[in-house]
């Protein structure tokens, strides 16, 4: 069964927003098995939409169509596609309670005569619920066996939706069920990490495996077809296991939704322990990234942003004569930052990082892109050199990432 | 003149990478006055490869290919290519003597045979150099008056090759250039920003305007086709003349590569001042973001991340009193936030951050979204409420621009 997107929208046209929908459905779509051979976007264009429709669906068995179901006349992906599949438009009962119920909930009276246009939908078609938003998702299934499935723009409506409703539908088309675990690699490099499972890669049948690179890190997904959930863990739980035997404890968490900053939340509270933060080059960034979990509060209760040296010397304690002999951006800085940072918040555990993100402040010795780590945990404290070849964006990145993977490296070993 | 693009590339089919390649080449195009009505994207298959050249050329004058011109099997942009234009592929020693540098460079002795396939052009096209990869950019203009211009995927071999080399031989290709300048405006939403500029949108012929709407800002880019740049900014100045009428001073600046945080360390570069932070829910972003501006320095020298109550009151002397009476999120509370980081700082200046984030951790009386901004400048303290409505990641990424935008009204009073 193979599948098609299409884009719809001027604004993609323009360039004026990424396309990121595109992506999500194509990884989406990729886990569950189906094949998709074209994306394509157009804008809200009423002859080339249709032309791109119909081109899609020549070549596909399902489209799903993305954006242009808005309330305005430049919305015309549910116009043209039931054009296509020769269907009138009808009024929906349960959409149109639904568009009312929603403009109560959000307390607006603005309820314009545009906005019933989004109750209507074509004759036959399933609808899907957007407890995100007034335009329902659409399931259109031709009498020749092709399908179009009419989705909302916006990504906090689409991704629900598709995780909701859309998944389980496409899934229930295949003959068998698609299910898959993801495995998130963090300490390795993304071509090594590679290169240890190239024969996994070469060999693979069913379960597949499929690694992305992320910015320090490496995600494999493995991926089964099997008749139920049972027969598929039977599957891919034996791939998991070899995954666990030659990446170890380098394997961060097997859950979809669990991020770096996350496990290590949850180390820190199994073992009943408190971080802090003392930030030079990342100003900020690193502390940014823990905050990200949700109810980190518990771990961490106060960080520090120190670019200047008095304040490296005023708020950690590092000592005037460690910046004068080794510098700022130095592996001994970077350890008496970690540990003043640790006594000054009474943290069990504390990361620092200086370094130098360029563009500018390098010198032969100390080039852009070299940055030093302190981790501190339990009173010893390890550093690490790094040296980064990116812009002062990535750089900054890289750096946060790396002072994450050292500080759960020194807890898994607790 | 119309151009489409093509993107090539398995990685973008199964969603690995988010295709923001697409989205530069689309803005980029839409500035240089180009028309560009389709996208498209396709995996390194050459049946489906060439029927997507050979369709864009049906429909499009110009087609852009990104992607496919590495060195590896999997590569066929460059192939396909050339079949659709009965062009043979030759060797160009100037690229060929270009990729051996390039390998001593970076002194690597890995010039396999399969990167000289990168020296491989077909007949008649034009090569433009790559001074950030090995795969040159190939413009070839067939006898039928159609164009495809092949461009490398990376983004750091992309954009500066388009900015060099392609921008301006399309420019060359019409009749007349064309020139743009952005505005940008802050302290202001998206709808009143284009409302107010609705009646110039209507009536616009040339030079055009066009806004992009940002996180808490809106960006305008006014351009103006003319013979030549002095003819063009007669054009222009009027309309950026007329944008400073209704924007006033919430317009930041009019450079393209200015961001706001980068004009708001120039404000305090030019009065002389320091800055310092003092944050709870958006727990160092704030700082991350000011030290995006290389040489932020200057006027940073260090912040403070309080979640916890105890490090309010201790690092930035909150009273208990004030954090019992209104609690942690309230305008009170983060006025003392910043007038005691001032103070903890010896800064002139001072932005705290205070507020919900969520998911969790909201109440009837203040509910996830809820924000306060203290704002110290000089011996006085401005404090600003906000409700925003999105996720915990968009209502922090909020609640920085808010901040950075009530501190930059702040300055310019003075």
């Amino acid at each position: 069964m193979t599948v098609e997107l299409i884009s719809v929208g001027t604004e993609i046209l323009l360039g004026n927003i990424v396309n990121t929908n595109a992506a999500f459905l194509a990884e989406r779509i990729a886990v569950l098995g189906l094949s998709c051979y074209h994306q394509s976007a157009v804008g809200d264009n009423e002859e080339r939409l249709e032309d791109a429709v119909r081109l899609a669906l020549s070549r596909s068995d399902i489209v799903i169509l993305s954006g242009g179901l808005g309330p305005t006349k430049d919305d015309l992906t549910k116009e043209v596609t039931a054009k296509v599949f020769e269907k009138k438009l009808v009024e929906d009962a349960h959409t149109k309670k639904r568009i009312k119920a929603y403009f109560e909930r959000i307390h607006s009276n603005e309820v314009t005569s545009n906005n019933w246009k989004q109750a209507l939908i074509p004759e036959g078609a399933t609808v899907v619920d957007n407890h995100n938003g007034t335009a329902p998702g659409l399931i259109l299934e031709g009498e020749n066996g092709k399908t179009a499935i009419l989705l909302p723009g916006p990504p906090n409506e689409i991704k629900p939706m598709f995780e909701q409703d859309i998944a389980p539908y496409l899934n229930r088309l295949q003959p068998e069920g698609i299910y898959s675990k993801m495995v998130k690699v963090c300490s390795i490099g993304e071509s090594r990490a590679e290169t240890m499972v190239a024969d996994i890669m070469d060999a693979q049948t069913n379960p597949t495996l499929a690694p992305y690179a992320k910015t320090g890190e490496v995600h494999f997904r493995v991926t089964a077809k099997a008749k139920d959930e049972e027969t598929a863990n039977a599957l891919i739980e034996p791939m998991v296991k070899e995954l666990y035997k030659r990446f170890g404890n380098k394997i961060y968490t097997t859950e979809e939704e669990v991020t770096l900053e996350a496990a290590i939340v949850e180390l820190l509270k199994d073992r009943g322990m408190t971080v802090t933060t003392a930030e030079s080059c990342t100003g900020g960034l690193l502390a940014g990234r823990m905050m990200n979990v949700a109810g980190a509060s518990c771990v961490y209760n106060e960080g520090y942003i120190t670019y200047s040296n008095s304040s490296k010397e005023r708020l950690l304690g590092v000592s005037e004569e460690t910046l004068k002999k080794y510098g700022a951006v130095s592996a001994e800085t970077a350890a008496e930052m970690a540990r003043g940072a640790a006594k000054a918040a009474d943290a069990d555990a504390a990361l620092s990082v200086t370094g130098i993100a360029g563009p500018d402040g390098g010198s032969k010795e100390k080039p852009v892109g070299l940055v030093y780590v302190g981790c501190y945990v339990n009173g010893k404290v390890r550093t690490e050199e790094f040296m980064f070849t990116g812009n002062r964006e990535k750089n900054r990145d890289y750096a946060v990432v790396r002072a994450l993977t050292v500080l759960r490296e020194e807890l898994i070993c607790l």
